[in-house]
């Protein structure tokens, strides 16, 4: 069974951001872990880590009823293995027009590491833009489904705003603030990313399904689920990890203090990606949730796109925000990565594999480096590929 | 010539906020400070502090010409006092139905003495409420005269809600968040403090005559300007420093980039006040101010009255919130504040001189240890006079 294949499989078994399988997976190898569930038992040392790390101590009644739990999570998953038919899933997401990628591709975001073991196994996209390069520069946009004008308003100015200036939206695909951030999106020539907690052949709620038809074709739709995977509750909640994941910071546009937004903000903090939040009258309930967040500290007030950007453009040393600069002169960039970007075009773009044959390096190492250029600030990515960035003086 | 007459008289002189005037005032006193200004010079130890402190080193031109702007301001002073008449301002005051008070009568404000040497030289105050006493649980609400029905609406809720704990309201007498505060703070019974920019007979602006009448009747009415002094743009800038001074903290309701109320929170942070502003919708330029103030970390964000006491209460570890309960113990009170403490009855309230009868000591006394009672939370005011505060359940 290949790793792929293997990967598929558990997208069957655990529910998304289950640790327990996560570890099992990170510890054991993909194909092991659907060995092991497929045998209806884990490996006695894995056994002993659950329990232990559950219960330290000597050996006790506590710890058996640990091990007690960790076979009937195995029987639950092997009963769900009888049914699962990854070749079926794979293709089925194909005919879809769906493709599946998993750690390690190319079009992997690397930043889902930081998710360690509650991470995905494998992602189904379906659309244009190329998933990790469109998050390289990206900011999460969330907030309530019932949301005001007033935050539909802001949503869309925001959406169209980070468009426009090259920063590609991550939002769910819910009413109300979700959407709303989409449609400024899609104004902009910037790829935006709606992460279902749903297959992605399944268009939740269906009065987006015009909606996801855009995002498909100027974005990417996202999920962690298999193929006909409905949207259940639990299913948005951890859905909202992966919003916060993707992207540099998450930015929450009208949410009540018990808004599912305020969820992907907490995500976001524990993950050390930048929280800001939008300031609304202080009469509206719907903006209550953002407001404490301000008040708290744990969000920056921002007010506009571009507070936004500034934000998280400053975010760590390695990533320079646009108005600066790129942080790495050319002259420091390794052998490799400077021959592509003497192959990038400056003003017409390119695409990967007419870079590599510029470049004389493989397509593999074009698109590994294509990634750090940009988050850099050399390239930019326009319709056609890939071109230099027009350099601009450094401060605003 | 006496020292209030000498207060009166420095009224005319000076513009308020002079700090020459102020460090002349401060260390030769009222009556000298007048002299010297009879005389049309300064005396030399005064004249060289001036020319030392703005260019040390040695003597020269510089200080030449520093020697020479000194006698113009005195000169401008010595003009001016030709046409004073300190003895027809007070009797002008006072058949207008306001007072004065100086440094050191019981109703000065002593947390004026922040202010240093550009501190008013006397206070005229026109209305029923006890300035010092309305100002030892304050709060400075400020904001745009072109407020929007947003700010308004805020404005008043703030004003009532204060009021409606027990605590006063300080602000200026102008259209927008000025009136719509004050309006507020008058549906409740507290106090409430208007700091005019002009004299306190002139009612600026005219259509607030019977909201100024309101004021006069449930609070007071401040001005360091003497009668007929008529508004013009300077004197509202350095009003804006008492507004900030007489409270506990300034909270900003509205404020356009470049409105007045931000030159209140600037005299709110370098006097080391607590500093709030409220936000409002991000499409609103009049809320621009605010947000700036909330992003640069310069003002906490507050949405209700209740955030803005939290916040002012917790001031200081002498002052305690009101929801905290005092912060001394009656048994660590100084014998004459616990004889006082003795004689206020619990319910209906008792004034000055009835408590210091009840408590045997001079009226002076129970006037300065009523102040601290009641910023410890001990004792509150009412309508006649004051009273036991009940005790609250520690937090909230």
């Amino acid at each position: 069974m290949s790793e792929r294949l293997a990967r598929v499989t558990l997208m069957r078994l655990a529910e998304p951001g289950d640790e327990v399988m996560g570890r099992l997976v990170a510890s054991r190898g993909p194909q092991a872990a659907v060995g092991q569930v497929r045998r209806g038992r884990p490996d006695p040392e894995f056994a002993r880590w659950f329990t232990r790390s559950r219960h330290p101590g000597p050996a006790g009644s506590r710890q058996e009823r640990l091990a007690a739990r960790l076979e009937r999570m195995f029987a639950s998953w092997a009963a769900r293995l009888e049914t699962a038919d990854p070749a079926r899933d794979l293709a089925e997401g194909e005919r879809h027009g769906a493709r599946l990628v998993i750690p390690g591709d190319p079009e992997w975001p690397t930043q889902l590491g930081d998710l360690g073991e509650s991470g995905p196994h494998a992602l189904w996209l379906h659309g244009e833009a190329d998933l990790r390069f469109s998050c390289l520069r990206s900011v999460a946009v969330v907030g309530s489904r019932a949301a005001t004008p007033y935050g539909t308003h802001v949503a869309a100015d925001f959406g169209a705003g980070l468009s426009e200036r090259g920063w590609s939206v991550v939002s769910g695909g819910a009413y109300g603030i979700d959407g709303a951030v989409h449609r400024g999106a899609l104004a902009g020539e910037t790829p935006t990313v709606a992460v279902l907690a749903c297959g992605t052949d399944i268009a939740y709620p269906s009065a987006h399904h015009s909606l996801f038809a855009a995002v498909r074709s100027q974005g990417v739709l996202v999920s962690e689920c298999p193929m006909g995977a409905t949207p259940i509750r639990p299913r948005f909640l951890v859905r909202n990890r992966l919003i916060a994941a993707l992207s540099r910071g998450t930015v929450v546009i009208e949410a009540a203090v018990r808004s599912g937004a305020l969820n992907t903000a907490g995500h976001a903090i524990s993950l050390n990606r930048h929280l800001a939040a939008v300031p609304g009258p202080v009469t509206s309930q719907t903006s209550a949730g953002c407001h404490r967040l301000i008040r708290q500290g744990t969000a920056v007030c921002v007010t506009t796109p571009e507070e936004m950007i500034e934000l998280v453009g400053a975010m760590g040393g390695d990533l320079a925000p646009e108005a600066r600069g790129p942080v790495l002169p050319r002259d420091r960039l390794d052998p490799d990565t400077r021959r592509v970007l003497e192959a990038v075009p400056a003003r017409t773009g390119a695409g990967p594999a007419t870079i590599a044959v510029a470049a004389g390096v493989d397509l593999e190492t074009v698109l590994s480096c294509l990634g750090g250029l940009a988050a850099a600030g050399h390239i930019e990515r326009v319709p056609r590929g890939w071109r230099l960035r027009p350099e601009r003086p450094p401060g605003r």
